[in-house]
């Protein structure tokens, strides 16, 4: 019946959300590794170059933690497209970082995080995750060089999956 | 039963929630049409000025968005009352946007989304949706006039449709 | 059967998430009695300070509220766990602030909700809530002194509840 599997489908989305939330407090709590689980072994995170797997994923991790005192990844606007046990997701990101180089001027980060999963073993998991900036604000860099939300920049060119 | 209830109002709202975040990813992605496809075809869309139905807001947000290089809806505080197929509800907006007379500084915006919904043909719809701004950053702007949260200007005030 | 179990779960979150929801609502209307009435009658708020009760609680939250002319509380990235008729939680806020004795800077507070509820006469109420900063902006203030996301500081640091 068409109720049943729109329930299914809404636990799915909360399990989806539930790994996206996890994410973020992993990364926010300064642990690489714990953010790395919440990959497929073959999973793939573009963070401005590409990371296969757990290992190299937190490996990465690593080096962009380590610039900063603490931080903070604020999660919003979440929409699932499920197709079995696959998955196309995109959610908002707004982050706060406290730079150990510049602790008087937080950096601030305004993207999406553009994701492949699927459900391996009853879990899901990300197959790919890409961080896409929008904007951001820090002191002495330039801070303009960002492809921004699909589409943005010209009303005739292909629209967004999450359309 | 009274679960069941519960579980289908459930539905109803995730419904919502998703129309909600499309109209923020459709304004971000720099689509007027898109956004104003959320309405009903007799919607009200009130920004700062009334608009009737999904041409003339298309109308009226190709005029805003045409003010900005990138923006950034962020929806958050979600909260829905259903009675039976139309809906009123509020949602929290911090919204970031990169302003192309002045590409240095940001504009930043925070407000409340402020609806009454419909379901029509099996999909909701905003069959009003007002913007009330409770705050804003802005160079070389006033930014303090803003109707806020209601009634938070005064405790004797009569309080908030969501109580 | 699990699938029973999982959907009544996900309503319980979403009543949580309605609470949770309610509280920023009434801190942003300016309404410390509509806020603390989130708490059990025992329940303990930790606003940089112990205070037991609603009454103790409004009575706090009046003299934080005073200082500004609006407030606005941003949700996200909730994660809740469930033990029958008690939970914990977490939640990250952002909110800003127009504090009306600087009217031209405003505030900006970065944390997380952390939450202990219990279910009492069939409503979710807070038992203990603590606001634990990660960052803030405050001009003319020394904003660095703040816990921070738990763990974070140090690696080998015990790591978050929520792991």
């Amino acid at each position: 019946m068409s109720t049943d599997r729109t329930i299914r489908d809404l636990l799915e989305k909360q399990a989806i959300y539930e790994l996206m939330a996890h994410y973020a407090d992993r990364i926010d709590a300064n642990d690489p590794e714990g953010a790395a689980a919440c990959f497929a072994e073959d999973g793939l995170g573009v963070y401005w170059q590409d990371c296969i797997g757990p290992v190299a994923i937190a490996e990465r991790l690593v080096g962009i933690l380590d610039r900063f005192h603490a931080t903070s990844h604020h999660l919003s606007n979440v929409q699932i497209r499920l197709n079995g046990d696959t998955a196309t997701a995109q959610a908002y990101v707004y982050a706060f970082h406290r730079v150990k180089a510049d602790m008087e001027n937080p950096m601030h980060y305004w993207g999406r995080w553009v994701d492949e999963l699927a459900k391996i073993d009853g879990a899901w998991k990300f197959k790919r995750r890409e961080v896409v900036g929008i904007g951001s604000i820090s002191r002495g860099t330039d801070d303009l060089d960002h492809p921004g939300h699909p589409g943005r920049l010209s009303r005739e060119a292909p629209k967004a999956d999450f359309g």
